[in-house]
């Protein structure tokens, strides 16, 4: 077809979930008179009396934190899953339920409260990676933890309570719907070509180069052609990897630096410290090898226009499916102009 | 079993699209510290000069809106989606799209600025639903319109940037992916039971009694056994229907009824406009039958605890899949115990 169809209406695949993405790219010039969210001054304070995360302090259960130096993991006091619950389902006609089993942990990614990923040095990153790694191995061969969700709600406009740098880990019995849904796509595609869904993917992005953020000898971060949230990036291994516990050294490295580097992009956009949410997506820890599987680490950020505009994602979005205005490539664009330095530090 | 499952963490099966949502009972007693919304003060003027859907004022555009008196709809100044779209396909190795072709509207409910569908007299919601059977059956036969979704989104919270009393209407040549979801279990049971799905599982739901909200002679409003927003809840037609054209002269009168009795309910939950998002579900209008299907209306209303604070569907939401802290049963109760009369009316 001889259309650009890059500037008109369309719908584009998502090959790891197998759905479709709605795009609408003459529509950036809509005026907005809606909503606009606080803009986030950064935090001046290394430590807050009054943060329950902070080195030394005592949280609402009246448990103490330790005078930490490093990333310090925890049971999340309101966990939304237990370890003892029992195991039964409940099946009653069209209804039916499971019992879910699971551990809820906090993970303080540095002691001092005024900083972000993108403020912490390369190697405090890396001792974030490192943690990541031990939590998935320590939580992943307990009994019932068939999957391990690590996940950062970055700004308050992402439901996040607490300023000081953490993030969570959400381990359960099931296997959770995003998963099962890449799982099938990484399985098709691994059957029929024996080989890697993500990997033959990244390598045709790294020839394309149009959607690449930044990039190291193991690893690319990019802009996949089927984001749905405007600044959407994944970080994806190089190799073919299915989970984190298979880095070495100099690849635990090599993410945090990727890490850093993104997010720096991410708080020059707007020159604030850019809200998001970001998760790890890899193999179920239920023992099965998964050899399908390609590991990778995706960024969803709401805001679209500035510091305090962000996208809804509403009615169109939840009864039909997800919707944007402006195009992986433009966003791809804005942000590979960005500088590599931090607004703050310029 | 003999344990009461509904006082632990499970996960409940969503039979229409047949994923699976976390629930944490005991999760309610967590404190937050985080985000909260500004509590919207209801609207006092009738008319608003520098609104754009009120009747008589410009748009953006340099159109001008009639002086309507009764639901006005127009083409959206903005619409993501656009009729005259060439229809083109583009595949490139693992990176694949499609255009979209599509018509929105705007539909504004009332001429009256400062009024919400709770606000609204029986009569004037009937005028209501007979518009969106009309756009639903003129919108349908368009060549190359093959699903019609009608939504609502209300409050500042939800992407609405104009309070005046308005839904809209966007429909598209492809199946959105919701739907798509829903027809495959709709078809399978069908196959299996030549029942309706929904239709059983309301019968089900009428002898339970536990989560009806209100009901008439032709409708019935339910938080769902599996639903994910606290206080969601679905309204569908006791008869097996595939798509509001069904509706008769009494039913439309009924749907209406339902539909003021529910969202007075909904204002009166935290004494507030309450928002929410909205959307009819129904058989797609590319010429086939659908005999399995029954639709319904949905609303996703994101506020839990008070008018200010809301539910975030953020990081384990994204990366694995919905979670709630209250029962669908613990919800229902208190939808159930609200007055019938408007809080601004008592
Ligand atoms: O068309 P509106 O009301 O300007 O926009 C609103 O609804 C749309 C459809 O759900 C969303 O895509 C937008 O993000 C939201 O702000
Ligand atoms: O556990 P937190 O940080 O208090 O809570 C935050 O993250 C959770 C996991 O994504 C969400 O369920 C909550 O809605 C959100 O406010």
């Amino acid at each position: 077809m001889s259309h650009d169809i890059n500037s008109i209406p369309h719908r584009r695949y998502n090959i790891l979930t197998g759905e479709w993405i709605l795009c609408s790219p003459h529509r950036t010039k809509r005026p907005w008179q809606g909503k606009t969210e606080k803009d986030t001054t950064p935090k001046k304070e290394t430590y807050d009396p009054s943060c329950y995360l902070c080195p030394g302090n005592t949280r609402s259960t009246g448990d103490k934190n330790p005078d930490y130096k490093e990333p310090y993991t925890f049971i999340n006091d309101f966990s939304a899953l237990l370890i003892d619950s029992p195991v039964a389902t409940q099946e009653n006609g069209l209804m039916k339920a499971e019992t879910e089993v699971g551990i809820c942990k906090v993970v303080c990614f540095s002691p001092d409260h005024s900083l972000t990923l993108p403020l912490m040095e390369e190697e405090d990153i890396t001792k974030v990676v490192k943690t990541w790694k031990k939590e998935y191995a320590e939580l992943g061969s307990q009994e019932n933890i068939n999957y391990v969700q690590i996940f950062e709600n970055k700004g308050a406009i992402m439901g996040c309570s607490n300023p000081h740098p953490h993030g969570q880990i959400w381990s359960q019995m099931s296997i959770p719907t995003e998963i099962e849904k890449k799982s099938k796509h990484f399985k098709e595609y691994w059957d029929k070509n024996q080989s890697s869904l993500l990997g033959d993917y990244i390598k045709q992005e790294l020839e394309a180069k149009e959607r690449i953020i930044v990039e190291n000898e193991y690893f690319v971060a990019l802009v996949p052609y089927w984001a749905v949230w405007p600044y959407e990036i994944m970080i994806a291994p190089k190799k073919h990897q299915q989970h984190i516990g298979q880095l070495n050294e100099e690849e635990e490295k090599a993410f945090a630096e990727i890490l850093k580097k993104l997010t720096i992009k991410y708080d020059n956009l707007f020159e604030t410290s850019f809200p998001y949410s970001s998760g790890i997506h890899q193999i179920p820890t239920d023992g099965s090898d998964y050899p399908e599987w390609h590991w990778h680490m995706s960024f969803y950020p709401p805001l679209l226009r500035s510091a305090t505009v962000k996208k809804f994602m509403v009615g169109y979005e939840m009864f039909a499916g997800p919707q944007r205005d402006i195009t992986a490539e433009q966003a791809a664009k804005t942000l590979q102009n960005l500088s590599d330095i931090h607004y703050l530090k310029q």
